[in-house]
């Protein structure tokens, strides 16, 4: 509540600002916020408010709010500022987010970019031009080059002389990289233990020479688990031949983290949307959800295939139509739920594709003591509202099919998926409904065949 | 593949040194392996093969391997150890680290604790213990109180100093905290800043007076939020009265938003076990799901009793049965896809309470858009089947009103419960879907009796 108070106070003062002639109030108003609550009412803002914001703040604010925003807003805001305007904001960015914006701009319109890239600093521009060759969702696209790197010849005092010069360029000078004469990564050596070295000490008795190290091309997931792993707090990069060519630090892997989480999350509710949902239209979640809605709907039409398939026995026993959503419905629950576990399991390396045997015994003595649970309420349930014993047993066997199934096809489908190089995420709880809503079907009408066959006409008792 | 094989070898390899009589041979292989490489074979070892390697690491390595265990496995594992061992192995933890452990030690055996404790050198003991009044899951819980705190008054000559004596204890030495003679924390004074510093220059000259300091009953999700909005590499933390009492780094709270992840991934499966899935025997497994599965197994029951309501309308037009799947079923994909962005868009705080109207407005009209579609759809799918008008219509209308209703509902519920102070992530895919299996045949048979009443006899017809 409070929070939210402290949003709309910040929010009625931005506005008041923004309608006085000029942008004086505006800017003096800006000097006193911090870009990110900037950030928590930026979406509240009008796009053309949004502009004036941005043209009022002072480079280094305006690049700090500027590597925030999505690459796709970034274009669009920067065309409100003037060329000589862009230059000086995107100056202020570090290299890795200065080569992801260029980017962008790129995409939106080349000429201005052009234009742009003509007025940059050619040094900042070389170092951001090198990124762009690397996937973005690989440690090459979030290594930063601004590392500080040292010669195993130096002293302790030569290399606190050193740093007190590079010092205000680097990312990070906690981590200091010993490299040969070809740049190849030999060892790291902290500022800790350089600050308590004796000054004549050399680089190469403190640096240690165990390096865990990453190349440009390693998965951003990766990368990741092997700074969790290993509480690191930088984590260096090198190219094929060994030499090292930037940092990653865990700050980045934080946002990594976060995003490949709502991208699981968000597979695994069927709702891929790769994009930040407040900015997406009803146009633009209408395809993305919808691609995958067709998948299930077609697959969904087999339900109406199977019934039909049984139609007569349906005609014969109306009541066995109503335990239907009840049956399937369990099925995709319990399938749903293991394939969740299985699903998580297998994205934070918990479990691995040898693990699956394990996995199944495991879900089949599981699903068994669900399958009973359930097998045995529902034909309880079903003895209270119809009286009829086969009916029951009929609806309990099938209970006890469809759970023991449905825990089999959860744990199983994610497995599988991963054994052909899909992301198991893809199995999706909505996916594993519509799987067990058919083959809950198939095994209902098997069953109450087998168990009522005496109870039916000799049409509706075949296959 | 290749990490796997390399899994395979360690794994034979510690075997046979396991194999030998007495532990020179395992002693000597441990020594080259990492906790981390430990870590990743250590469920392929039985239980009595677990406890020689943990007796056989040196103390430093056996506490790092501990710290990485759940509390559930730590005070089994330490059976094994003889007390002295036990007590040498703690004290190489970190405090935090320490008092989460002797906590588990406690639950597990109060006067094997007791005697451990008496062990433990008293000034480590003291610290660990004044952790443990704080939940586990606030900043309290996570923080560690190995920071360095300077005052105002001294110079970048006597930090430096005083650093070079306290650098092997303190958890980061890369940040430093100014406080008061009251403790109360001031400013923070970075390293690097320190070292570019004339060596004359006061602390109070040099540092940032503008902190970001959580208290220690900050929940761990707002402390993980703060940490990556910012990019900090620390947070300090202080009590009520605005004195330093420990620090968080950036790596504690990598675990913590991957813990947050599974919690919520867990809960929108419906399925949520908090324990590791590998360790959860079937019975467990079945107690933690059969819990939710149950309240769905007897939600779904309100299917039978709408089904059963409307009999005779089934009695009379029984492919209407043929539909049902297809219909609830995609009444619960549609939602369970809304639900899964909304509630993972209130989980980063991309959508507050006060979004609601606009995402209600914009999933009312993503819902016209996909009921349209899969209305169209449907009606055709039924004419191509039955070639009866009249159903079809009935079926095209249905499908358009459940795509409209799922998507509301999944758009709404978890804003419902977040105003009432439910984890959104509650809602679940399957709740999700059980809701829509009642709501969608509702819907259906309303739909059917307005449509195609004059093709039904009278009985049916009524509500």
């Amino acid at each position: 509540m409070d929070h939210t108070t402290g949003i709309q106070k910040l929010l009625s003062s931005l506005r008041a600002a923004l309608e006085e002639v000029g942008t004086p109030s505006l800017a003096a108003l800006l000097e006193t916020l911090h870009p990110q609550q900037l950030l928590e009412v930026w979406y509240d803002l009008e796009t053309d408010e949004r502009e004036r914001v941005l043209a009022a703040l002072d480079p280094d604010d305006a690049a700090e709010l500027l590597s925030k925003l999505s690459w796709k807003e970034q274009p669009e805001l920067l065309d409100a500022l003037s060329s000589t305007q862009v230059t000086k904001v995107l100056e202020e960015l570090d290299p890795d987010d200065l080569a992801d914006t260029l980017q962008a701009m790129e995409d939106w319109d080349p000429e201005r970019t052009e234009e742009v890239r003509a007025l940059l600093d050619p040094e900042i521009l070389a170092i951001a031009d090198s990124l762009t060759e690397y996937d973005e969702e690989e440690a090459g696209g979030l290594m930063t080059p601004d590392f500080v790197s040292v010669r195993a010849t130096m002293t302790a005092h030569q290399v606190l002389g050193f740093l007190r010069e590079v010092s205000p360029d680097a990312e990070t000078i906690y981590y200091l990289y010993v490299v040969d004469e070809t740049n190849r990564l030999m060892g790291v050596l902290s500022l800790r233990e350089l600050i308590v070295a004796h000054p004549d000490t050399r680089v190469s008795e403190m640096m240690d020479t165990h390096i865990i190290a990453v190349e440009t091309d390693t998965d951003q997931e990766d990368v990741a688990r092997i700074i969790a792993d290993h509480d690191f707090a930088v984590l260096p990069v090198v190219d094929p031949d060994g030499r090292l060519v930037g940092i990653v630090t865990v700050d980045d892997v934080l946002d990594v983290v976060t995003d490949e989480a709502t991208e699981d999350i968000h597979r695994m509710g069927a709702a891929p949307i790769d994009i930040d949902y407040v900015r997406a239209n009803p146009w633009l979640l209408f395809r993305k959800r919808a691609s995958w809605l067709i998948l299930l709907v077609v697959s969904m039409t087999l339900t109406f295939n199977v019934i039909h398939h049984y139609e007569e026995v349906l005609a014969e026993i109306v009541i066995l139509a109503a335990f239907i959503p009840l049956l399937i419905g369990t099925g995709g629950n319990v399938g749903a739920q293991v394939a969740t576990l299985v699903v998580r399991a297998l994205a934070t390396r918990e479990l691995e594709l040898r693990d699956y045997l394990m996995v199944f015994w495991k879900e089949l003595r599981t699903g068994i003591l669900l399958g009973v649970a359930f097998g045995v309420f529902m034909a309880f349930y079903v003895l209270i509202f119809r009286a009829e014993p086969l009916i029951a047993i009929a609806l309990g066997i099938t209970m006890v099919l469809i759970s023991i199934t449905a825990n089999l096809v959860g744990a199983s489908l994610p497995f599988l998926f991963r054994r052909f190089g899909i992301d198991p995420a893809l199995t999706s709880s909505p996916g594993i409904t519509t799987v067990m809503d058919v083959v809950g079907l198939l095994i209902y009408f098997r069953i109450v065949i087998w168990i009522l066959g005496p109870m039916l006409g000799g049409g509706a008792a075949g296959p």
